[in-house]
């Protein structure tokens, strides 16, 4: 793990719910987080049940999280805003949990990259949050005023609607400046993908 | 995630230890997997103490574990072995509880890659193991005759150690065919590194 340096990173809006049964987040002052994630949120556990994204399990098999909590940022936001012809993308709309700015082409962020909020929290990217239609629907409820637009942010928000997360230290999650470890740089050559 | 097409992986060894003392580890018939790992084993849990490997943490911290597994291939083994000028390393002296054959640059393989044990059990890579003294005591010790291999392990094993893996999928590990899923290639820019 190398330490990113010279970025001027930091959490600027931090966000959650307080009703499980709600997609959408709203701005929080701060939240404190166990290694299983927002206590009381509808994400938190170190389980979950698999669903549309793993198609390679049965659906509802007990899985490994992975997704505790979202991370977007404004720079990738703004870009998808951009794309859909949209003054702003809010990050409550689509779900996030952590509004972050000052790190380049986030979503693409390696996985296993670790972001320190302050001296609490600590998160690890557990991979690029694929669009999905939730989100989507998030996105048009919030501008009633245009039809199709759950459909355009899935295809606008690729490599841009930021990482999944996991908690590896408890501790507050606030806004504030954030350091960045990256695993080095490996080449895999692999195999023929499909 | 992308399945690799044209493998022909495997699981040739499972390895384990009854005794929780026992940095070695030795060969049985399967083990069945559970969210935090191997039941009884010293890596499992969902968390662990950070130590030397986490010198971004104060030691004794609790955070989360990601490694309650490790995973080596028979030919990143065998060129530890050419390099150290020994016939062999057998897994078990450097307490990997999986042996696979056919993987290329197995330990390169990508943070976050799955790999799938028959019908059973499912690992996510957490990262390259680094060779940690332990290890290289551990190879040592079975090769009394020669002075100083511990250190040399440490050197020659670096990028051929294997992974650290968490359960994704709970379940039955045993020898036979492995099927692997990796994210898709991305190229993050990034930062300067130090």
């Amino acid at each position: 793990m190398k330490a990113v340096r010279h970025l001027n990173a930091e959490a600027v809006q931090i966000l959650a719910t307080p009703d499980p049964g709600d997609f959408a987040t709203h701005p929080v002052d701060a939240l404190d987080l166990d290694l299983q994630g927002i206590p009381g949120d509808r994400h938190y556990g170190f389980a979950r049940r698999a669903g549309a994204r793993e198609p390679w399990y049965a659906k509802g098999t007990t899985m490994r999280s992975g997704r505790q909590l979202t991370v977007v940022s404004v720079e990738d936001l703004a870009a998808i805003a951009a794309a859909m012809d949209l003054p702003a993308i809010d990050p409550g709309w689509i779900g996030a949990n952590v509004l972050v700015r000052g790190i380049p082409d986030f979503t693409l962020l390696p996985w296993g990259s670790r972001l320190f909020f302050g001296d609490g929290a600590v998160l690890v990217n557990e991979g690029d949050n694929a669009p999905c239609r939730y989100a989507g629907a998030g996105v048009a409820a919030a501008n009633p005023g245009r039809a199709g637009l759950d459909r355009l942010f899935v295809k606008a928000a690729r490599n841009l609607r930021g990482i999944v997360a996991s908690v590896e230290r408890p501790g507050r999650l606030a806004a504030g400046p954030v350091k960045l470890l990256v695993p080095p740089p490996k080449h895999w050559p692999g195999g023929t993908l499909s």
